[in-house]
């Protein structure tokens, strides 16, 4: 089964690289863009068993802990998980 | 309003971060995952005239031409775009 986790700068921390976009956007022709923010999207493949034998919770928690230590920077990134 | 662009390497393209975090998460203790794919989320700020006086459909087509255009490198992403 596919586990997605979005990661996102939180909104107080400034994103030099949305920014640059969102410059190159203009320049591009594209007008009017208020903001951009660059995040990351990691897709996980956990195997069917973890899926069969532990209920969502279980999941939801494995993977929480995932974020916390590996997949985000708790400082200055938040995560959504999506089962 | 907001729209988001999600960009995911093409399935047939390695991704070498991907399976680093995949071997850091077993480091990590998490065991039997099976693959991680790494891609962006970028979520960009539209003016909400674009959302009152252009059509969904519009909108997309503006959307899908920033992903061809910049956000998204068509020989190896793909891209999805969510209103």
């Amino acid at each position: 089964m596919k586990a997605t986790v979005l990661v996102r700068l939180k909104p107080e921390v400034l994103d030099p690289q949305g920014d640059a976009v969102r410059r190159a956007l203009g320049k591009l022709g594209f007008e009017g863009v208020k903001g951009v923010r660059v995040g990351k999207l990691i897709e996980i493949e956990l195997p069917d068993a973890a899926g069969a034998g532990a209920s969502k919770a279980d999941l939801e928690k494995r993977l929480a802990k995932m974020a916390d230590e590996m997949l985000a920077n708790p400082v200055v990134e938040d995560y959504e998980i999506k089962l």
